[in-house]
């Protein structure tokens, strides 16, 4: 495994997820290479430029400081919401050096892959699709956190054009900053995703959604106690994030909507059925299978609750 | 508003509910009055007499212990599993003072209601029905704390048969203990407790249970984050008690259900056409509701975790 160094990264999307990635290289493991952010306009990056999380900044819509940003990068990140990944990408395609390798930190994968595919063509071997597995409540650059990825699971998709040592390098950067890197496909990936972390969100916004329609929406919340707090906390997520994760993931989250729904009319026959049994067994299921996950060491909280 | 005072107090259950009650109104509120604790056995309650919690211990199962915890008592607290109200009503209902209030904490008032009018007859009268929404994740006498029901709501349920002075007897005893006490029909109760607590509890089971039935799900748990975490916190949670719940309530709780698959499905439509503005406006909705539910103070978390 070989200790990661760079000379140039190009982040897009200089927020929680790439301010974090530039503080954890620079504050964390001690990098000296210089990082460019580019957001829409300069001024979008300036908070960055003015907390020293990046050394320099580049507008998007520049031809001339997009190429000068991207000239002799030895890394891009992409850190942008899903939808924008592959217009992001075609705009990039032009300026790309062919030894950049480009990677990218969106929640879904198998959109990106189909968009990033369009967007570079011939090199889409310059691309190695990833997906840290952090987050934090509070969004933006002034959250980003050196710790941030520390014992976090980053995701990575090689795909059959890349080289090897293009994934070991993106692989080795994001070990750097602590966190544990876990290849998977695209297609598992989403899948994965789809149940543990897309559906729940879905549901939460459900429940919430189904007591705002009824007419005593307002009684209900003056007594929803510990468990709705929980269970909804996910509710309270960013809706534009969220309604472009159900979009890139359709189909897995289709499929595992439509899989809970069977579970649901399981659970409502044995309710309906006053089967005490059947329920007492599959809660007890659960409870044994929630208690192991959580000893097994759960979800170490960052800085404040992981939103993700 | 009178305030409360007791000469002798007996709980059916001494256990978190009970006990907290019994150190409330000693501790918080400084009140003299004895306190009987019956379990099954004399055994089952020795722990809370050993703590100081009860004055007194008394065994279910003997005539002449029950008779005399009984005599004389101003009020009797059923503090047990709903399922096991009605039985514990019956083997009360011969050694009751007509000048004894009854009341209980269980978590669904419908059916409770019923068993309470079978095993009470034309005593019915003495018995108002409550339910204190508290808890947490531990149980058991030890568990108990004086602060547990400190602006803490606590329902009432008085039924046509009570004499106002009795149901304001039981209100002005919760509020010693530093609740906020509440009235709404039985019906209206387990409708909003359906909507708040039951359904969620269920649906946090059912992710679970959804999880465990597929071949990857050592893989897909290894991936689970903190939206996982908080929206199955609840999954682990006792199976009897939540067995005992759904069965309790099964009316209002499939009634919630069946709504709840309907706005599943509604938003499964949205996904399914990628309609990604009506998705972004449900979401938003839920996002308002549930910001302005937390800024409205949510629920302050007493101790530990509330596990309701």
């Amino acid at each position: 495994m070989a200790a990661f160094s760079f000379n140039k990264l190009v982040i897009f999307g200089v927020g929680l997820i790439g301010g974090s990635l530039a503080r954890a290289l620079r504050e964390r493991a001690g990098l000296a290479g210089r990082v460019v952010g580019v957001g829409r306009s300069v001024r979008s990056v300036e908070r960055a430029l003015e907390l020293g999380v990046i050394d320099e900044a580049a507008a998007l819509g520049d031809d001339i400081a997009l190429a000068q940003a991207l000239q002799c990068a030895d890394i891009v990140l992409i850190a942008a919401p899903v939808a924008q990944t592959g217009p992001l990408l075609a705009r990039i395609a032009p300026f790309l050096d062919a030894r950049t390798i480009v990677t990218d930190a969106g929640s879904t994968k198998s959109d990106v892959v189909e968009s990033a595919r369009q967007a570079l063509g011939a090199r889409i071997e310059q691309f190695v699709p990833g997906h840290p597995i952090a987050g934090r409540e509070s969004s933006g650059v002034d959250a980003a956190l050196p710790e941030l990825y520390v014992d976090r699971n980053v995701v990575l998709c090689p795909m059959p054009e890349n080289a090897p040592d293009n994934v070991e390098r993106i692989a080795s950067m994001w070990r750097a900053t602590g966190a544990c890197v876990r290849e998977m496909s695209e297609t598992q990936h989403d899948r994965v995703f789809a149940s543990v972390s897309h559906l729940p969100h879905v549901l939460s916004f459900a429940l919430v959604d189904q007591i705002l329609a009824t007419p005593d929406a307002e009684l209900k919340f003056s007594f929803a106690a510990g468990g709705f707090r929980d269970f909804t906390r996910i509710a309270a997520s960013s809706p534009e994030m969220w309604r472009d994760i159900c979009l890139a993931n359709r189909a897995a989250l289709l499929a595992e909507l439509d899989d809970y729904t069977a579970v649901l009319a399981r659970f409502r026959a044995a309710i309906d059925a006053s089967d005490g049994a059947a329920l007492e067994a599959a809660f007890a299921r659960s409870r044994v299978a929630r208690k192991e996950w959580q000893e097994r060491g759960g979800i170490k909280p960052s800085g404040d609750a992981v939103a993700k």
